[in-house]
């Protein structure tokens, strides 16, 4: 199909298409013409994780990552989600002191060498944070998170396509992206729920 | 405390400092002089909760949305939420069909009047952006996600200080935005070690 069709068939503006081209996120289509291309439907699908990835709140230079992972997988399964996570998780860095994050992921069943440097940063960057603005987790609040967020990881985990490495990769990058939205959604929905419960006026009930 | 003792005291560079000034983050210092302004510990204060949505990847634009709730909070508990839930969330988008959004969060208590119609257009868009991506949960990962934020929102509203509504608001805001990359990275290490457990080799043991 010509480009003014992969707009149609995916709404994505053909300028926009253009861009993502240029950008190196979609492959060109195959010369018709020297001023024509034809894509497939290999396009649309692409297309379509690059627009989800991008309304997600993914960098055009991380969506990149996260395309090249899916691109040329790993052969062994359990480097796959590292190869995922990497793709979406800042750099690590070195002057960050690990002690309180490998406490605090020691409850989520945690042991050396298990993760990646990378997520473990991450959990040390997030912690750093509260304690640079001065805020002090609710009493008991650690304890739920960590068990919540195993009991989402185990059923996730367990849900993982096992019939090629390219389904497996697809569903732990798009997973771990995508879902991250919905669960900052949902918890804040739940905050205005528990909320209404706690102080609700006759308004909230 | 002149501008470069702020700096000092806060490690915040000072044409940061300055920028934040300009662009009405921080609020100006008291005039000592022409050229010269005095700053007081509510400004080392104030710095250190920009430096700590900032570095959270919280955007100009909504870090002073926040600030400015923190400034005038609203007089009842209940729509202390809904304050601190509007500056942080994108606006309503009328064109999302709300319904399989109103289906999930009855899952967390939710009933009709309960939340904002930000936050429950947030869980649409979430939703929008799955489908989009042609991704489709893992089986009875629906119910794990409302078990667990629920969870989470729980303890976190049982926290809530009730001494001041100040107190209240800080303890509600800086919660929403600061505990989201924590959350986050502790759902990648449990992914990891979950992953380790279920495919792990040798070395991930």
């Amino acid at each position: 199909m010509r480009i003014s069709e992969l707009s149609a068939q995916t709404g994505v503006p053909v300028p926009t298409i253009k861009y993502y081209l240029r950008e190196g996120l979609l492959p060109e289509g195959e010369r018709s013409a020297p001023t024509q291309a034809a894509y497939g439907e290999a396009h649309v699908q692409r297309l379509r994780v690059i627009r989800a990835l991008i309304t997600a709140g993914v960098s055009i230079a991380e969506t990149r990552r996260v395309l090249e992972a899916l691109d040329d997988p790993p052969a062994d399964a359990h480097r796959l989600l590292g190869t995922a996570h990497a793709a979406i998780t800042p750099p690590v860095d070195e002057s960050l002191d690990l002690t309180a994050a490998q406490e605090a992921v020691a409850g989520l069943g945690w042991k050396p060498g298990m993760c990646d440097d990378a997520v473990l940063h991450d959990v040390a960057r997030a912690l750093q944070g509260l304690e640079n603005a001065g805020f002090d987790l609710a009493n008991g609040a650690l304890p739920v998170y960590l068990k919540s967020m195993r009991d989402v990881a185990d059923v996730e985990i367990a849900g993982v396509p096992t019939e090629s490495v390219e389904a497996a990769l697809r569903y732990v990058v798009l997973g771990s992206v995508l879902v991250e939205p919905l669960l900052l959604a949902l918890r804040r929905v739940a905050q205005q729920v528990a909320s209404a419960e706690r102080f609700g006026g006759a308004d909230a009930q």
